[in-house]
């Protein structure tokens, strides 16, 4: 019989479920043991749904829990720093979603207990892991595009988030909650960046601007290398959800993403048409599934998290950079922006 | 808690072990009890993989279990009769894999044994459930194309079948094997068929033609209704899995189908290239599980069979119908295949 | 200075007034000296929006002109024979439009003058000019899909034609009157055909079936070599001009035909949509003007020409061979349509 | 018989042997009645080829033949104030392809000259006259994607220009050079442009350093209404000529653009692929004959042109803000750039 992992998971919002029903039956090398949320009534619900042992109310029970051999977190960005610092003290191999957390201040508190406890620890980036990105990796390694040369790069959601989703103050504005993707891409591609500038405006929802925050923006990567980037994001690209990315290289150039969710094509008079994708659960559904089962191998196999705090760090640390670029209306250079 | 059906699985090869996948722990609708499959250690393996309490050798005994509310048949063709009719003894609510039998004869017998038990039971035909054939079945259904007027549909294979597997007479020869697909679809879009004319040949892989069967062939369809279609087939679509379908109607077409696996262009000196599906598991996947929980939906729910077995019988009966037309070189009569 | 080709042109009808643009302004090789038509006041007027020197009401005058170096027939089909002859016997380089005449016995007509006379002829078949479809025999004879086995072929008209138009005995029937071009491309790309089946319906436009034409029909095709094909005809296919053929080959395929005219998408609500082309003109263009380049070209240099009246022969009695094979109901040698 | 206009073209280049047979064959609204070029002997032989009359060495004489209605200006950039200055004193009508000058002064002479005269001056940017472009604009006009709200172009050329050319003393550099058509588009689709920021690099031909220009470059716009746009611009689309620009707006996007010269599609083992568009001529070789149509029309029914000196002066401003933007690394206000 397969060697299971034991994984403990915290929060059971909307991704939350998804990662239950991963966990629990999707990936052969884990067994979801317990869950726990705030809302205590939702963790025995989802605990009944999908066969899981125990549920708890308090995330710091489950992380106490002998049965629990490995802790996924996808709660609410603000806690992720004490969820994370209890694992730590408990040495057990953990999955937090992206973005670390909101400063980079507590960040770095979370490197620190991270080093210091010695414990697995991998931070999600979940677009690393579909099947277009981890493909067009694989090309550029090999070679098919020769040096590497302009990283673009665009995010677009078919809608605004509400106005409380939205404010800076909890989301951190959307330079940080959707470019961090972006920022991660960037440097998984083409490295360290050196300086960034950025424009934005409130252009599609003026009552965005209430809560302080834009709906487009531009921002400048230039590279650590002297090589160039370049990322849009938008929070009206009414027509669905469109994640792309390309990467220039000296003897070609790859492009990762799609807008067609159906294999259908409607031809009417003078016109062909088909969908597109509603949402990031449909985008990018198989690669959140492939990349707890990365984590689960990774632990299971002690192998080396892909992906560690650091690069939480340096991507909070884009975002960061860019808000203050668009605020200043002056190319920031990223080595000075230190909390 | 979600009220699951308990489901017995007989056959574990390629497919099978998918189905045990999906029933164990993707449908949550179900709860995969038993597995059978005459070779038992592979039963006991898939049985401590999927944490699944009972495995036999002998699949009667699995129909027997008390502990089996429901039968998935994932076996080879010339056993489907006997199990079903076992199922229909004990009025377990069966679901069977295409094609229904070999010979029109057998699904004759099976149709009878259905008939007087007054079991649930559901063919299996699943592109009926992929997202674009679905999708384009309600387009249709909309009116977005007007009346349907001709019928296309094209499958391809990536490479031949072994020669044993091939052979004509365990296979019933490419028409069927291979055509069922389409003649199950043309029925589904367009209605019934009044006559078929088709031609064939072995020209990609001469040694096809040591065992009797053919490696290309066009099958011309001619509805009860005047309506038209055309199906071709391939098994040396040696660039990917191939399956695309296209209804045209008086207003606008449908095209269903895709050529492309990974969202990834490689862009390089003149050419813009992208990869194309493997095969049939790639292709389908999504399809073959939302099969299952539908059967699963049906049961509990006392829904009707959205497939019958005179789906399976009229679409073997279309494939016979072919085979004849194009060993006769005449157009063949389909009311007239009795046998 | 550039030689050039001292064309006179007969037919000024829509396709003709292309040609006379062409070969007055587009195309280096020629010089138009001389139009006809029966409608002198047309013939006058397109000579005087091109500066053409010279204006026939009768097509024999213009043959007759010895300014004229090589003659362009655009007129309606049953004049071809006619306007053949009289140039064969002048010897005047000729091109002549597809169909060559509207039955066999006409063509053996043609052909035994232009043997005869040894005279320079080439056939007009403008899709074997056509950017696509001559990259597509390039491809194959470079052995890129290795050898090539089925040929499929789509022709699609956005429209019916006029009744007038469509009548059999002036057009043919739509086997012969849209077939012709997909089965010189059957010949082309893959030689003689052995026999011919083929169904058809009137099931789009009922008021055809008031002067005996048919909407849409299915043709399968075995060549002499065993290979298959299948050549599909729409007059209703409403979404557009849709010309597509694809040569299916032992190490891959080509596809050849595109549905897009304009170079531009439109985004909206969960829909990605594009134009189509609108009607052969727009389609085929540059293969017409490419096709009188190269008709220029040959008989300049005393090339032999690359379409003979044979392929428009041949072309010919494979739709009359479809036409005889979908009033029969069964399959039709091709050697023995004679007459 | 038509009205058509008589042509002096003044430029005799690869772009202007193109409008030579524009001008004398393919538009029916002009007549090339003389050419001039400093080499002679081409002026000569281009003469020769397109049946011009009157060929000159020295432009000036040209613009002072009385035979010569309008001017059509394809020469070098540092000649174009020269010339037009002589055609504003002569009154004639007068086409001047991109960019006007090299220097905003200059371009400021030349509008001084041409107010004062009075005449009828067009600037040359074909792209507005591209199908996908000019579609796209009307889309946009009928309101198709509700408000326009973000600007987005992506030039790139095959490979680089030779060092000669890409000299910013004669080019103005890539931000200018290239970037000129882009930063029309610019305005033309969302107004002026406020502020402008730019960085760019020498990283695909290192060579090019010591000539002192780059080969890849980001700028990004902020509207005068406070949207956004960026323009991305390489040297080193190796895999082929690539132009593309979407508009998003609050009710969809458009994408303008194609990758794809042949309708052709070659399927081998695994991979899908078409070839790209080799260079600018095939890309807007249509565009530039309607623009060139467009004049013409444009004079003999002496309507305004749709396409003025100031466009050129601005796009020309635009291309300077970049440039030193991207030098200077910080944002540049566009009204701040006078000379």
């Amino acid at each position: 019989m397969r060697v299971r992992l034991a994984v403990g998971l915290i929060g059971l919002g909307r991704l939350g479920r998804v990662y239950a029903r991963d966990l629990s039956g999707r990936i052969p090398e884990t067994r979801l043991v317990a869950v726990a949320d705030p809302l205590g009534s939702l963790a025995e619900d989802v605990a009944a749904e999908f066969d899981v042992p125990r549920h708890y109310s308090d995330p710091l029970s489950l992380i106490d829990d002998a049965a629990v051999d490995a802790v996924v977190i996808v709660t609410p960005t603000h806690t992720h720093r004490e969820l994370v610092l209890a694992a730590a003290a408990r040495r057990k191999p953990t999955f937090c979603e992206k973005p670390p957390a909101l400063s980079l201040g507590e960040v770095a508190a979370m490197q620190d207990a991270i080093a210091r406890s010695g414990m697995f620890f991998q931070m999600g980036f979940m677009r690393r892991f579909d099947a277009g990105y981890a493909a067009g990796k694989r090309e550029i390694e090999a070679g098919r595009i020769g040096t590497p040369l302009v990283f673009k790069s665009t995010s677009r959601d078919p809608f605004r988030p509400s106005l409380e989703y939205a404010n800076p103050k909890s989301s951190g504005g959307m330079l940080i909650d959707m470019g961090i993707h972006d920022f991660d891409l960037a440097r998984w591609f083409l490295g360290e960046v050196r300086s960034v500038s950025a424009i934005g405006a409130t252009i599609a929802y003026p009552e965005l601007a209430t809560v302080g925050d834009i709906d487009n923006a531009v921002a400048s990567l230039t590279f650590a290398s002297g090589k160039l980037g370049v990322v849009d994001l938008s929070r009206s690209g009414i027509y669905g959800y469109d994640i792309s990315t390309e990467i220039l290289g000296s003897e070609g150039t790859v492009r990762i993403g799609y807008l067609r969710e159906t294999p259908l094509m409607v031809l009417t008079k003078n016109s062909v048409a088909h969908d597109t994708v509603p949402y990031f659960m449909e985008r990018f559904r198989d690669a959140y599934t492939t990349q707890l089962q990365n984590f689960a191998q990774n632990v299971l196999q002690q192998r080396t998290p892909p992906i560690t705090i650091v690069d939480g760090l340096e991507a909070l640390r884009l975002g960061v950079a860019a808000t203050r670029a668009h605020e200043s209306g002056v190319s920031v250079s990223v080595a000075e922006i230190t909390g």
